[in-house]
């Protein structure tokens, strides 16, 4: 069974890479990847796939940090002349571009994957040293590039898709292909799985590409994500000339630095690590103004979801009190959130069996892969776990070329894309013949 | 008249000069000026006065900054011992050291003239050089000492009153002779005013030693007092093992330091000149032990009351935001206050005109003397001109020997009560014969 | 010599509003007024007047918050564009704006008057009941708006340019046209100084349009400006992952928040009004970065230039530590900045004196008019009152057409343009044959 | 050999209790030990034992925390008072209340054992319900409780020495047994290893009562200590009148604060645990001055010396720039310190291992036990390790009557000091007898 996979997916291979490219050069940045869904809906729809999309996979009451209606209009433009697909582009329309791709095949175990497509909010390299400017697939989208790889997981999403209909004769389950929006800034996966489209998955997996191990290694399941919250302050109060009546006003630039080292100096947990930044502080306008508006851009962080609620509890106090103190009024945005999440180790102990028996895989990493930075994914893991399934999140290595993720110059190793289409496949094949 | 009351004020003096001195040498700090006010009392009584005391001019909910009941009986006990007159003391047990001596001579105006009896919280020198410990007199109190001439004050009160007696014949109308407690920290005139002893009052003096002139000057009156509220407030946190569990405590420390540079940083105000002083702060316990109290002494102050209500309102809305942001509870306590307030200059302008037909002043300052600083007199001021009457605040030139007001060496020259009792006994009878 | 002054000014007063809304149309903010500064050249060179401009009048070292070179070079091209006169133009590039008109007529005083012509930084009103969009000369420039009567200003000195030649046979010295750059800000006049243009004038005048006067009043000088420094804090960190690896960056954010509360905390000062505001506060790039960079934009004032020196070098103490705190480092740009000052009473009460002899004023203000806001005309008061000579800042009072200075609505009644050119030219006469 | 031990262990049982009830009742706090040292000296000199103590044994420049001249003087008079040693005593004066016992028996091993001396600073609870109440041996000196059990481990140490001279056939090399003063604040033992005392240790043994285990558990070694470091930092300004020249001060309250808030707000690490308190925080006088003294005392914790080392680096630099920011000075006074250690797995295991046939012992734990908490015994395994050693930190269990320690009421099972004299004392003789 693992030879016709290989054989299967190793024919794929060009089309990985071809897909991949296409998704980095129109790369769009979260609750804005209409081009991208409307592809991969056409796509999977051609491959005869059941296809769910828009409000029917995306809540909108769980949507965090989306942009405002003329960027999402203006990005919605944007697609449609990139190429976007007619037929499933509109259903996307106002930043619902999850898609879900269903294939039923009779009796069996419900098998969800996520793959999450978005792009990051920078400009890409126009170094002539940097590949995608060598060989014409860099972004042409200003403020959007795939330097997380998510070009990649979106494409080995699709390869997944093409591999089961080869498949089809073995499958007895249902298999739900999951293209999450939004991951980065941790915005997306509540969404989907607020829509209720995962409630009946009894095997969840993800997986990233990179993170520091080289093409040919992998972990069947990562030990831990710390849970976060990213949200944004806005603390209004009132203007008055600085020089002729400064006491009229409501000075919102004080209650926000009153704020900002109030935060820094949230005790310390004895239960776990914490995390806290302001990582943004803009305030006021003209120098001889009382300044009446302030944003913050704040994220906590804890080892447990218990440690990053007391965080976040605690700095929400801060922020009235340091606003209440200076005559100010407070609104608080949540625009981004995961929980803290671990793989199963049965579900990560049986991917790594079959990640053995794979050719791709020259190391495989004996044990749960260490923990720390954060992912919205925890939510699907503990939508599935609550309901009595399992779920892992994979690490596949993937040499990077240039600089590291999230930096202009991010590249990584295409041919590490074909292990990890291999491995989804071969992990769906095993427990729904094996369960 | 003058000169019948310069002789009979001469004759007075050796009586002026032992009375300050026996006053000076017993020193009683606001609220516990015992053995002062009985001793006051006794006299007024002996001379012919109606004399009330206690709470009958004292009222218990306006009284501000008073000391706990243990102080308090200690040094009712100690003035027992130390002379006090057993028949007046039991009504000023429990801080209500206020007399008042009434003098009723038939139809006419009635006059109140405020004279304050209590010392400085501070121990008074012990050098050879200091005039009071080489004639014998120093206080024999620690942390008390008359380093404002208010024995001053209250001799030349007995003396004015005695005066008045011999002059009996020439009055027409009442005399209120006011002895006030506590009027360091601005605690006790509001509570003297409460009482309403000043309420039938139409004329209202009162008059201040030293204040940067020489013997033989005098000002009829007082331009300006700054508006002040003294307060303390008081932060309640809980407490945790800094170490073992940091995150458990409400951190009172924390919470008084946000409040403290926040006092500070109220803004300036336009309409006039404004303070803010945290002058003490007292926070903590173990140092490995997350702070649980926290204690601010603060007063605020503005050139006239609104600016400064203005101030403390901002102030006590950064208190409690400031503690609530760290979980922690707020109480704060009036300790003092003084309203702004001016002379009348009608007044002012008569007294000025008695005052140069007095042999003692070589010098009368032409208009309102300056402003600055703070006095609770405004309190009874506010009073009578609120009833229609006049008041005004006289400045007595006086040397000072030794160092200024409220230092350890400080001692004034004694013969300067003779023309401020010259001064108030001729003002009162230019009312009553000229009205 | 009135009468026929007020003929001449008469005449001009088409002319004075053509001008005036021709500056208007195509405004240009501080150190760009590329194409004002050329025509008004152009103007005063076919007038007769021997004509200084560009580094000859403003001192480079002595600028205050110029623009990049980027921003200079795009406002330059524009002025091309916008008819700016090609002979002038070259001389004024790089932000080198001001012109000098000088008239010399033999023996006699030397005479200065300033006219400041820049605009303010913001974008004007488009709305039809604004009458410059109603009557077709509102700004065509974004961001660049005369909401401060600047551009009734410039046109006046070109009227007293004219007045002057027609009147040329009467005058008996040197008179010098200033036309300052940059006056918003306070960025402007010190430069002008420094070129030493100015260190022969013996008498110095200058008006300010509208202060809240109906058209008709005027005021032949001010009482006092505050004085004031402008300047920009920049603190520079090192960034580094909030999540990951917390204690690796220098976070600019927090010392930026520390240095802003502790600005505002600076204490009160008991010898006058003191002023401090951080009107701008930006710091931070990513929510998930520590803080590597951060920007405060600063003002102080004071009643003297001791008080504002006294809050300045409080402020550049406290950000030099802010920043050391948390290890990073600071610099301080000067943005704008003036001195206090006052009228000369002597040279005031004479200007008034001849108000009263003008048609156009019927309401004469008595004395100097009150204080408040800040003016970079007191360095050219201060350089001629330093060289023994006098100087005055006229008040001309005109009705304020929509809101008031400093808004996107502000217009002025153009007839009070009349009565200031009639009192610069009266004075300067005045001075010249009366001296 | 274990049986020959319990049998004069268990028979010495009786005056254990009674030398610790002996110290319990006349507790001195560290450094001012100079009863209990006098009264250990004694007795080890009478047992035979070579006595080294004072400046032979604490070296002055390593002293950390001590009280001033006075406070020394007083206890060490209250000492004579209370049944000191006479001939000892001298020895002690100035706070040198260290002493070490020596047993020399030929060649062989070094083996030191720490016992540590000093009361806690708080007076013990009066409660008849308390049972050193009711038994007649509570604390006699206020501000001095035993209520961390070193009353305990100065009799153990005692015991030790009593019974290894019973046993002195037996033994082959050295033993050296360590009174150490004021380990309560961690400021003794650097102070110990200081005298180089230590410098020829091989083997090094500390034991500590309670730490929440009952009587009949022990464990073999503890796993880690934080590193700490206790200082008090001085800031000092310059006064003022808060309501006359408030700007004439240097705000030391307002250093102390801006201080205070930066110090909890040094970033989190992400190498592990760190902490930081302000424990107590005093500014300030009289509430009208210009604060112009603050304290505060501080702790910094680590998981590793460099983590401590981080925080009071930083620590230092935010205290040195906040007092800079407001013109004051700063002193930084060390007043306690340890450094991070781990007992040495092999001798703890040696040591679990010979507890196992100790009859006492009903629960040994098996590996090394919980970290946490701080402890100056790490200087001790520090320089013992560094020269080759091994050294380890053994816990006893002991039921606690009463509260927990450092708590009023605290008291613990007298009956567990029997198994620690026999764990001591086999151990040493296992290491001389099995090296």
């Amino acid at each position: 069974m693992i030879t016709r996979i290989e054989q299967i997916v190793d024919a794929l291979e060009p089309q990985l890479i071809e897909q991949r490219r296409d998704f980095h050069k129109y790369a769009e940045s979260g609750w804005t990847e209409f081009r991208t869904a409307s592809l991969i809906a056409r796509k999977l729809h051609d491959l005869g796939f059941e296809v769910k999309l828009g409000r029917d996979v995306v809540r909108e009451a769980d949507r965090m940090g989306v942009p405002d209606e003329a960027t999402l209009e203006k990005h919605y433009q944007r697609a449609r002349e990139q190429g976007a697909d007619p037929e499933f582009l509109p259903a996307l329309r106002g930043g619902f571009t999850g898609v879900v791709g269903i294939l039923r095949c009779g009796e069996g175990p419900v098998i969800g994957m996520r793959f999450d497509i978005d792009a990051v909010d920078m400009t890409e390299s126009q170094s002539p040293e940097h590949r995608p400017v060598r060989e014409g697939f860099a972004s042409v989208n200003p403020e959007a590039m795939h330097s997380c790889g998510h070009d990649g997981h979106a494409s080995i999403g699709l390869g997944v898709a093409a591999a089961l209909v080869e498949l089809k004769d073995q499958l007895r389950g249902t298999v739900k292909l999951v293209f999450q929006p939004a991951e980065e800034g941790v915005r997306g996966a509540k969404a989907v799985v607020g829509s209720g489209i995962l409630d009946d998955v009894q095997y969840m997996f993800a997986a990233h590409l990179g993170s520091g191990s080289p093409t040919g290694s992998v972990a069947g399941g990562r030990g831990s994500f710390l849970a976060t919250s990213k949200f944004d302050a806005f603390i209004t109060g009132a203007p008055a000339h600085a020089g002729g009546k400064p006491e009229g006003g409501h000075n919102a630039l004080l209650a926000a630095a009153t704020a900002a080292i109030n935060l820094y100096a949230i005790p310390r947990h004895s239960q776990g690590a914490t995390r806290i930044n302001v990582g943004r502080l803009q305030a006021g306008t003209g120098r001889n103004v009382i300044p009446a508006q302030a944003h913050l851009a704040i994220e906590t962080r804890g080892y447990t979801s218990e440690l990053e609620q007391h965080m976040y509890n605690y700095a929400v106090r801060i922020l009235e009190n340091a606003a209440a103190m200076h005559g100010c009024t407070l609104e608080v945005r949540a625009m981004g959130g995961a929980i803290s999440g671990k793989s199963d180790i049965e579900l990560a102990d049986r991917t790594r069996r079959i990640a053995q028996r794979i050719s791709d895989f020259t190391h495989v990493h004996p044990g749960l892969s260490g923990g720390g930075g954060s992912e919205d994914y925890t939510y699907m893991m503990a939508r599935v776990q609550a309901n009595g399934g399992q779920a892992t999140f994979i690490s596949i290595g993937a040499d990077i070329n240039g600089a590291g993720h999230h930096t202009a110059e991010f590249d990584f190793d295409e041919r590490a894309m074909r292990g990890a289409v291999k491995l989804f496949v071969a992990s769906a094949l095993d427990i729904m013949q094996n369960r």
